[in-house]
């Protein structure tokens, strides 16, 4: 396995202020793992010129590429340049090249260059400056001991372009090609920690593949990661796990192209030309929102009722006033009502709805908060859902109940092939 | 100022590849600000003994307090209590307190201890145990040489826990106190590098009251902080502050307590007690579940449409065919007869609409993505609004419009006193 140390320094006071997450050692870390090299510390600091040079001093000697992030903006608290100049024991140089693209990069917005920005054209002698074409502050790479100093601009936005612009191109020839492969799988409704105890020794360190797994919003984003050697190609180790994979989270994986449900349930509907709609109350829109997150979906999805209020329910979806007071309103026979009324008026061919306690207050013995009633109509038929979620916040709530309607529409888009029947 | 050294280590190979952020020393640093101690770097490292206790040796030579999160699990890969005791050159001991505490954590859940969890009764010789109300790993409190070592779990649910039981409890016992004081400010519709040029010399480090800033989704929060000293009181600092922070900023604070566009709405709505509704197409339904967060909300928005297709906006909210002929649906007219066809069909007394281009395409060189048109209509007025956003993602632009819907709103909620006359 082709594993080079890499280090991350960041550099901000912001980033250790408690309000700005330090997330480029993330965006750096992904991209080089298709590449073999691991980071494998990452250290924050505030802009100080003796403490960040220390530090490069430190990490050049444990790792092969040190990136440094941040700090070379045009003010006298960026300081970066000067620290890496010092821990290399070399001068700062005016760079008449970087001078003149920090220049153009100001007159292409039609102004002057303020004369703060001057000092963004310093570079450490020896260093190899890299073009930021998303910013004004070049890049640089700079010897350092046996390490390779690689110093890029905060904002991870600037970061990341100058990542796959300069870094990136650089960095594949300078490292020894690998056998790597990389496969994603996208479950829903299984815990992080459920997870991990099923997946067993694919999670620890040294697996091949080794899988990865990061939860978000009821969704589990696996990453599973081969290398070949002399016993079998990445693809084929990644072909046999995937197969062992698949069956035993097949009750849970969704897809393995799209990472949000949202998405995976468009892509049935589009393939199955199944119109949808969705009858909301504690949710509010939520669900109807996600599914538009999908560019194009407006063929299949054309109105959605957000019915928050009994009145609601009663004038845009015809649900009874009788059943509302016989059941209330969070109840399987209004969720019921409310989806088969979201099919009568909207005209869609597959309908969901969505009725609930998302709390902090409404909550019953009989029906606590977290209480949600879910019901999909489609073709004749109704299928109703009861799901007691936590009592995590409300927003929690909402969101939970939102993904669980999405990905139950999304096991009930009528096949292609049924329909042709 | 009161302002001591505090580092955190935070231990885990998973923060370090690019899957999980680390946020324990946010939670941190923003707890301890209120203290007057400041994070002033911050590590991550893999689960390796040898490298965690170098660590520890340099952090608490350069700090008063080092935080260490993670590394408290029943695992072999957890070694960050063998780890702190080779640091303090002590041994471990198994804490029979300790072990009473993580058994009787698996018996309230009904199950025996597995026995690889007593390795987290392990303490270093001389710590001090803290109890873990929320999971099963205990932390402890060790000195290391001039510091004291704060060795807590890294479920950031189960930090932020022992954080607020346990540390701070100490921690302001152990640190003078001081007088210091936080207002918060809530601004919309002004971009983060703006708003750091206009608001100067209150960013700079040793400002009194300092001024930080985070950026999400429209909104900047602006965190003052001043500090009391024997001229004025952190109290009078802030209102001195406040009062020219809120003329140069009067056209962008929203709120000085409400944190979103949504909550701050909602309030207004509900202090003037107007209804409200409102009418999406590109939106999807996002203005309306976003203020569906807010608890309580009901009485006063009962129903939304989410208007898709031109035909739902003819359908449900009465658009006539010909407008969307003669204009499309994006434009200001459609927007009026949206905002118009939602107030009537809903009885609410204000109505919103959005229809814009979300893109990635259907944008033309009249229409360009980004394009959104809003109207908003109560009291027999109707106003509209036009704006370009730029060319960002799909969800960017539909997360943009309907904030700035939301903010429209707020901006057009009559006031009760104008009500009464």
């Amino acid at each position: 396995m082709t594993a080079e140390g890499v280090a991350v320094l960041a550099i901000g006071d912001e980033l250790l202020g408690g309000y700005t997450l330090e997330r480029n050692s993330a965006l750096i870390a992904d991209e080089l793992s298709a590449l073999g090299l691991e980071v494998r510390e990452l250290r924050v600091l505030r802009d100080n010129e003796e403490h960040i040079a220390e530090a490069l001093v430190e990490l050049a000697r444990d790792h092969r590429f040190v990136f440094v992030t941040g700090g070379l903006g045009p003010t006298l608290d960026d300081v970066t340049r000067h620290a890496a100049a010092r821990a290399a024991g070399v001068e700062l140089e005016l760079s008449q090249a970087a001078l003149a693209e920090v220049r153009e990069w100001w007159s292409g917005r039609d102004t002057e260059m303020p004369s703060a920005n001057e000092r963004q054209a310093l570079l450490p002698t020896g260093a190899v400056r890299m073009t930021n074409s998303a910013g004004t502050a070049p890049g640089f790479r700079l010897a350092l001991g046996a390490a390779t100093l690689i110093v890029l601009p905060g904002p991870p936005r600037e970061m990341s372009t100058m990542l796959q612009e300069s870094v990136l191109p650089w960095l594949e020839r300078e490292v020894p090609e690998a056998d790597l492969q990389t496969r994603h799988f996208y479950l829903f409704g299984l815990g992080e920690s459920d997870f991990a105890e099923r997946v067993g020794a694919w999670m620890e360190r040294d697996a091949n593949p080794l899988i990865g797994v990061t939860a978000s919003r009821g969704v589990l984003t696996v990453r599973m990661r081969a290398v070949g050697d002399e016993a079998s190609s990445a693809e084929a180790r990644l072909d046999r796990a995937s197969l062992e994979f698949r069956e035993r989270f097949s009750d849970h994986i969704f897809s393995e192209s799209e990472a949000t449900v949202e998405f995976a349930l468009a892509k049935r509907l589009e393939a199955s030309q199944v119109s949808i709609t969705f009858a909301e109350s504690c949710t509010g829109g939520l669900a109807a929102a996600s599914l538009c997150r999908v560019p194009g979906v407006s063929s299949l999805f054309t109105d959605g009722f957000v019915t928050y209020s009994n009145d609601a329910k009663v004038r845009r979806l015809g649900v009874s006033p009788e059943l509302l007071e016989a059941h209330g309103a969070v109840s399987e026979e209004v969720a019921r009502a409310m989806a088969e009324g979201a099919l009568l008026m909207s005209g869609a061919r597959l309908g969901v709805s969505i009725t609930g306690i998302a709390g902090p207050d409404g909550g019953t013995a009989e029906k606590p908060v977290g209480l949600v009633w879910f019901a999909v109509a489609v073709d004749g038929r109704t299928e109703t859902l009861r799901r007691q979620f936590p009592k995590h916040s409300r927003d929690w709530i909402r969101d939970a109940a939102a993904r669980t309607a999405l990905h139950l529409a999304w096991t009930h888009v009528p096949s292609p092939s049924l329909e042709a029947k």
